[in-house]
């Protein structure tokens, strides 16, 4: 089992700093760059882009609903039309800093509410993957939860995945929270070779559950996040960036 | 001398209706959509664009200064760099919606305060032409000021404009203000007669100057837009919107 | 039973117009005014104030969830705290212009979706009495709801008030859109007086439910709303603005 | 000559830190609070005046440009009344939070580009004075600019105050970069003393100009910020918080 790692990026707004990114971009594979709406503005989206371009890593879009000041983790309730396009215009918005850097746009993976409430709303899974389809990318998501059911539905390429810094509830859900909490880099690496040696996590109530996973994410804004995307990186032999699309 | 008619359009913002875009849009050959940094949101762009595509009009990108609040009609200082990239998020967002709509990007015009910024300031124009330089498309603007001498020495084409709805001061510079005064159909015909005619303008002060237009354009927040819009495209012989890039 | 009639005002937002505010100001006895969030910015504030200072109107806050796009009118999920405080700093910044123009503030109203989910959910509505409590006014609400419970017990004055301009569903919820629909002025006026003659509404299902008010609304942006302001007045006996605090 | 010392505050917003706010607060007399249009937010401005409030710290509104992107330092055109009116809308939304704190308005200090505008521009001053009128209380600024010239016309009690963390220019004015550069501590404490001592200055050029200041400036967001504070403090004699107004 060969996996990517990515990580949430380009976080930082106007003077406000958010996350290692110089730290972390040389162990990851893939970054998921914010587009504006939950973090970022124009001059970190093309930072982050070209430091990413530097290091040969995959870039992604990041979008989020429409919530800075609450880093797009309060939920919104938006039709699907009115989701699809607010994702359409953050892809596009990321899409202008690729071409300037002439890189393809690799995927699009949901950010923060908008990712919990794909995976629990088919109406808000269909929008990310009317996106999807205009860009032609694949679609990160939880397995087993409606970001499998309607991506593959609807054609859309699913990269499931696993979460190395964040709690998984009894279903197997995540455990979102407004500001992220202390990690050990440890802790993160041994979940990480779990699923790669037996395919499962162990929920913070402490059940395991099967689950599997083509890239493992972690948060640039998770306290220590350097040290765990080193560990994590240890933990899946070090991949090298590949293009994903 | 033949003229395309252009029009800044899709500058409603969520409830907030401004200007009558689908009275206008059946008398044009140029839209020019606004980017949601001085009106227009994600819904409203994806709006205008399929109603450009059901009249077979071109679709240029209309960036601006970021002020909502101010329709980007009050002056901000940015530096080159800053603003290539607010412009740069602009455009992509919109080529988004063009993409969905499998349109071409035909143009960009720079909106309010950035349209008169660059005409006086040469750091401006060129945050501009970096941005056409991405894209590879035309920049409308005044001739005889920065935006055709830079646009021009970059090599980017330059397409002069000539305003039908908007007075001009005695240097020939645009009388621009926050909100934009009632103009007869008729005297905006007339200046456009003078143009194809004679290949002048009269200015507030009653000064007759020589000018050049390849595009003529009206605005949406004018009152009686749609008159005005007719009345001008009867003044240049009913053009046939044309793809422009 | 004497009754005031309330406005929701002020809510234009930068070129943007809404409403005929300076229709509807002759009409009314209370205004509500929105506090920038999810429509106004500082110059309508200023101007609303002092539109219903001319005209004796009696001025109330109108905060809203942080939602200028949506109109207020699309659900957050926010913290008790949260909401305590943005609706703090809404009523705040419109107590400056109260202070400007030497009148004290009247009520608070929570707009559109903040107003719907405190009906609902008892920790928003406790959010609105702390608001209440640290100005010392009442706070309007729908009778029979959370509102009028929580309000009630926490010593703050309840205010019942009813629409005039909107459908009520079978348990005698409001029907909130995202935009107002077409109302007669003489349907508005006939529900007015069906309120002051039998204590009671009809929902739009058809049954008929008892209620009661102290204030009766209309809104600024629904069509014809200066009709339905009339109408609604005559109907309430040409209530005459009183101070409510 | 017994000095006051103030410092920029409250300028996290969101999940964005900005500034050790805890860490200065004890060292100071005087917080200047961000009002949420260049940093803070409502939750943000809530904590900074319960904090000052527990240090026995005057609080004083800190109002900006409208520019969170920029952090109010890009300089934008905005006539005399819609500055009086952003002036207002601020200063209010932070009253409310005193007033739950039960804290008078201690003063006006307006921030970044507008301070810098306001010395040089006397509509600018003029709207400054305009809304410490409606407030009655004093206004922080730079001695011997219009700062001083227009609030003391205006019999608007003036405060001159000196930076010990900026540079002054050969002619006296402040040197505002977008983000602040690192200050040794000891020569923060240097150039008060020599203040103190000597009634001057040293621009960056090195000519010594005479100054007064009744309040010394320290900055949240340079770097040290704490231990600057510290120190200057030990230079002003450690002066206790007492109410300004």
């Amino acid at each position: 089992m060969k996996c990517n790692l990515n990580c949430d990026m380009g976080e930082s707004f106007g003077l406000y700093k958010m996350g290692d990114d110089a730290g972390i971009m040389p162990h990851i594979t893939q970054a998921n760059v914010a587009c504006g709406f939950h973090a970022s503005d124009p001059n970190h989206m093309r930072n982050t882009v070209e430091l990413a371009k530097k290091h040969g890593v995959a870039v992604g879009a990041h979008p989020s609903l429409p919530d800075l000041a609450g880093f797009g983790r309060r939920e919104m309730k938006m039709e699907r039309e009115e989701l699809l396009n607010i994702v359409l215009y953050q892809v596009g918005a990321l899409c202008a800093f690729l071409r300037q850097a002439d890189m393809p746009l690799s995927h699009i993976k949901p950010h923060g509410s908008l990712y919990g409430m794909a995976a629990r709303d088919a109406e808000i899974a269909e929008a990310l993957a009317d996106a999807a389809c205009v860009y032609g990318v694949p679609v990160f998501g939880l397995p087993g939860t409606l970001h499998e059911e309607v991506y593959t539905r609807r054609n859309v390429r699913f990269i499931p995945e696993f979460f190395a810094d964040l709690d998984y509830n009894d279903e197997g859900g995540l455990v979102i929270t407004r500001e992220h909490k202390h990690v050990e880099p440890e802790d993160a690496a041994r979940r990480v070779r779990q699923l790669i040696n037996e395919g499962t996590l162990t929920t913070a109530g402490g059940g395991v559950l099967p689950t599997k996973a083509e890239t493992v994410c972690v948060h640039s804004d998770t306290p220590n996040a350097v040290e765990i995307a080193a560990a994590v990186r240890n933990a899946l032999g070090n991949p090298k960036p590949e293009k994903t699309s």
